[in-house]
């Protein structure tokens, strides 16, 4: 990434002391109004509520109102940097979340990186939420996280670093295989990267039914012999039908139909692209560099390549997908997010594209409706 | 209070689901604007945070925001209704920091009312915040919540129902013995309601040298006799110089030139007032039921009287005090605030106000300058 876009971002940040600011909905300009936005009048709203909690979503922020929660462990590609640091980051989803869904948000961001105090945390100040954006937290941490709160809170609770990225991946793929003629049931799939946003792919993938996969990570092939397989990698192979593979990504990727590449600064090498089946379909989505650049992917034969990068075409950006999420998960009241809403956005996502080539796969966050398609389609999953 | 300003402020509440909004200072509108308000570019911001910390204050919403932290244990004068009953309470203070002082403000509602929970919650949500306002957090526990706090935290904390309250009472108390002629060295004072508002308006009455205090509770005059003394009951009667008096509320009063009420509805009958010394001042400041009625004080000989209520003169009422305190402490990024600091801040109001009288002894929020004289008083206090 060009140091030109760094210095810009700072200047910007610096200008404006970062890009969050809260704001009264009723102007305080008299004593009136000020007996009814606060003390005396305020007191009966809070004596409804206490008599009925479910009236906290008529008269407070509650009903639109999303935390984003993160203990700043897993910081864009940058690894832990801790609390302060992911501050910017949280505001900016926050920031997106106003400006293309209309959904409040506000920045948690945890000093501590304990699992339980976590949890602890989160279910601590959700009362004023309607609902937690989990970010930029730690696999395998993240995912109990997420399990957990989802069973202990009545809020929605998602983490995007997997459900987003899994959504738009998904939404690329359904596009892909129709551009391509392959059929999900026969495809293969390579996957290498089994972090936040691999375990969740990999669950979307197979339960869009899609279950031709082998997973690799930074040791080659992972296989039922290793001793040390996280809980969530043995259930990933448990639904693969190609678990019984050892070897290497090198092994692992000859007569693939698809690369999705969410790893850590791996690389697919153009004479690997050249082992692929026909029409390869790369998704390297490593940040800031793809395992493949896209023109040398092309060179190699690449049929569609994807990566994290808005300046190439086929961004895998999660930003498609949270504002709407939240949105109609927010205005149905629909208590929590499930892994067939996620196949049902991306279904969605992919129908509301038109005329898909190679080069657009994905809808941007700017196409006109996605926000809307997105949000409908949470909202159908209301019961 | 009226039930109609009670249905006129659920009617508000509902019309806007809350009261307080969170906007994006930047319009996120094309690709551009994204890649430096969030990936790629934010990436730099958190990278630099990370190297320096105190970086957080230039490129993040920190320097001006305010966590307005609560388990609802003592909602305004209703008691313990819960996390989700204080919501509409905080948000209001919110309003009240951002439409007054400019300051940004977001409420966190504990879901615990365990004091170390709640530190620890504090503790955890710190990073985004600048400062730290307690509110309507039940004595005694609000006491050690706030003194760890600012021992463990390197962030302002300031609970206001004890601090708001005691520098207006302040305030006001400067200005009637102005009126009256009285001495703070000889005047004689009742204190009615020892909890949270109770203990920080006598500390900071002792501070300004007022000493000659007798303190009564629901059960009469405290004494060193009794057995279950809270250690702050103890520390007050050891800084008064009337600590050996025994008896009731009506032997108390006998002869005192100041009373204080701040209790949970009790009562100052016009007798009580008239064995009082010439020239009554009374603060009778129970919600939303005053100790004694106004018009009642009066016809008994007040000289002064002042209530927390909006419908009669001299309203005793925090929000005068903390949406300029914590701008000052923000602006000027003082790390903790101090005793010393509120009586500078009733002084200074006290010297603001232009002609005063029995019926106006302390500034309206509304008055042209009181909150620059607040913000500018604490700022005298950097370094």
């Amino acid at each position: 990434m060009s140091n030109d876009i760094y210095q810009q971002s700072l200047a910007l940040h610096k200008e404006h002391h970062g890009k969050l600011e809260t704001v009264s909905k009723i102007r305080l300009d008299s004593k009136a109004i000020l007996s009814l936005a606060y003390s005396p009048g305020v007191a009966e709203v809070s004596r409804e509520i206490a008599r009925d909690p479910s009236l906290a979503r008529e008269y407070t922020i509650k009903r639109n109102t999303v935390a984003i929660v993160s203990d700043g462990s897993a910081i864009l590609g940058l690894g832990n940097l801790g609390a302060l640091a992911a501050i910017p980051v949280m505001e900016g989803k926050a920031a997106i979340l106003k400006e293309f869904a209309g959904v409040d948000a506000f920045p948690i961001c945890l000093d501590t990186h304990d699992t339980e105090a976590i949890i602890t945390a989160v279910k601590q100040i959700a009362p004023v939420f309607g609902a937690i954006n989990l970010e930029d937290i730690a696999a395998p941490q993240c995912f109990e996280i997420e399990e957990r709160l989802r069973k202990e809170l009545t809020i929605p609770v998602m983490h995007d670093d997997q459900w987003g990225a899994a959504t738009v991946i998904l939404t690329g793929l359904i596009t892909s295989l129709q551009l391509t003629g392959k059929q999900k049931e026969t495809v293969r799939v390579v996957m290498s990267g089994i972090g936040a946003a691999g375990v969740a792919t990999a669950r979307l993938l197979m339960m869009y039914g899609i279950r031709n996969i082998i997973f690799c990570d930074s040791a080659g092939i992972i296989h039922d012999g290793r001793d040390t397989l996280t809980k969530e990698k043995k259930e990933l192979l448990n639904g693969s039908t190609l678990k019984g593979m050892e070897g290497t990504l090198t092994d692992a990727i000859q007569g693939a139909d698809i690369f999705i590449g969410l790893s850590k600064g791996g690389t697919l090498t153009q004479d690997m692209v050249r082992t692929m089946a026909p029409k390869p379909i790369i998704f390297a989505l490593a940040n800031p560099t793809p395992e493949i650049m896209p023109d040398d992917a092309k060179a190699a034969g690449a049929y569609i390549i994807a990566t994290g990068r808005s300046d190439f075409p086929n961004q895998v950006n999660n930003s498609l997908v949270f504002p709407g999420a939240f949105k109609g998960m927010l205005d149905a009241n629909i208590p929590q997010f499930t892994i067939e809403m996620f196949s049902s956005i991306a279904e969605a996502l992919a129908r509301h594209l038109k005329n898909p080539s190679p080069e657009k796969i994905i809808p941007s966050m700017f196409d006109e409706g996605v926000m809307e398609v997105v949000c409908e389609t949470v909202k159908k999953w209301k019961n």
